[in-house]
């Protein structure tokens, strides 16, 4: 299985080419739009976004993640396996935080280029070849470099910020771990918890643990995001008592 | 065929986590991704929506059907086989519109729970494990108890309101089976009537029944929802004549 | 491999529905989503994208090619086969730019209609069932009429207006093949070349030649389209020096 996961968009030719040349060298391979809106040339969000998701998918499945506003540029392009999951992506950080938070971890510099390689599509002509040749069990070792850790590291902790909102308004941040009794506040707001939409009132906000592990902010049947004014990038507050 | 009807949206990852769930129990099947952008949290657009689709689809389709806002409270979680299609979801009224409209139904509740349930992803963790074994022929009679009917019955009849606006501006209802001499008005206004676009002026507007045998408001080449301010919920008139 | 290009969007059932037509009759081929935001009815456009991507996919290649706000009207409808891949599609110059730039083109109009026809969705009803039986290898004989020529040809030169902006807010242009030294302007601004986003600072606007060959405009780590106000049908204004 091949996971996408770009700030690429779902609406833009991007997508498309990319898996024309997935279906080049892994034809009978499935391949999983899981996000193409990643917060544009956020490779941070991005980061903490690929932790949360990871898990829940089988070990041997290969991400395709790329947000990757240097392209073209001398960032690296590298390989990760984490704890029986294959990462292909950037050397900017993006796949450091699962990185970080996994026991197992191998890392290779991609140190090939296709014949024809566009100053800025990696993601169709260098990424998606090598994920497709992994996931067919052909590991490109004449393409990689083994090499001891990602050049870019973001710190691997909680990301105590809004990192995605999605369309029905509600706001991910990159907090985990977070009991029902703490204090949590964003714009100058203090949320209460519910475990679930039904359990608070129409058009009342609240924060709740979703179905990665992150805290996020809701309204029920209302707009969270319009509601508060919450941007991707605002600080989130959580109190933990006791 | 698996076909997904929800109100998740294209860009969230909430359809690819639901993807892979579907990957793992029914690794072999397609998926047919109909229509994720349901009016949010509106399960009543929703059923009239899915009657008007179903029919288009092969016997045996099974319809992963979720508009869920009450995800995690106490409505139940129901799979319907309606003159031979199968149909997964809440019962909150999604379902019931093509059920009242099919000659042969049977329902069953699922009585069932995954070790791990998210409170606000039923979706991915419940929905689309029986959809999947549904899908595969390996009926789960195990989570499953056989009901009289659903909890929740929307009225079946057509239903005189804007349910839908696609993005070319479009405006679908949930009315049907209107004759061309018909009187159609919407938002104070009386609609012509047409059968396809090119046979208005650009710019004109018109009413036609769309390919999926609904009523339809219309501009050719232009925007019906932001020309005459339609919006989801909006009235509608229809005064058949004779 | 079946491609899809439309101005029918991500978001809608329109996409779904002609999958489902495409899963009937050639079950087993892979489907790509190559674009469905071509911009709404402008077929011009679309011809000048389809003939920038066509090249990108290998020989055989069916491509089902759908911006026809004639639909139900007279316009005919055909199939192309031109240096080695299929389009399919409404003979309203879409599949023209392709055809004039291509050395071996042959084509034929579709004489045949199915039972049901819907007169607002051809590409459900009538081109995808071509498509598939293109695509399976059992030629359609029997529904198609070989012509000489299709009815409307647009110029098949470079079109030096703004025809695609992405969800960056990068602008594309029909504009190919040109030198990094030429001299571009659009909304009356001059802008600088770079190869890639990286080597220009941030905010900073620049002309490049993107990964299908095609001049596009773009703000690095921002947005072109809203920065410079550019909307598809702008001019552009390229001076080759020399």
């Amino acid at each position: 299985m091949i996971i996408l996961i770009t700030d690429y968009g779902m609406v833009d030719p991007y997508v498309g080419m990319l898996k024309s040349r997935l279906a080049e060298f892994a034809p009978s391979h499935l391949v999983i739009d899981l996000l193409h809106d990643v917060p544009v040339f956020n490779a941070h969000s991005g980061a903490h976004l690929l932790a949360a998701f990871a898990n829940g998918f089988p070990m041997g499945s290969v991400f395709l993640s790329v947000v990757d506003p240097g392209v073209g540029t001398e960032r690296d392009a590298v390989v990760m396996l984490a704890d029986g999951r294959w990462f292909v992506g950037p050397d900017n950080g993006l796949l450091s935080v699962i990185g970080a938070r996994s026991v197992d971890t191998r890392h290779w510099r991609i140190n090939w280029q296709p014949e024809v390689l566009s100053k800025t599509f990696h993601g169709r002509d260098l990424f998606a070849i090598i994920a497709a040749e992994i996931a067919t069990g052909h590991f490109p070792h004449d393409k990689l470099k083994a090499v001891e850790k990602l050049n870019v590291e973001f710190d691997a902790g909680d990301l105590a910020r809004i990192i995605y909102i999605d369309h029905f308004g509600n706001a991910w941040t990159g907090v985990r771990n977070v009991p029902s009794n703490a204090r949590v506040s964003a714009a100058g707001v203090t949320f209460k918890h519910s475990t679930c939409f039904g359990f608070v009132g129409k058009g009342e906000g609240f924060w709740f643990m979703n179905s990665v592990g992150l805290l996020e902010f809701a309204v029920n049947r209302g707009n969270a995001s319009s509601t508060y004014r919450l941007k991707v990038g605002d600080p989130v507050l959580v109190e933990r008592l006791n």
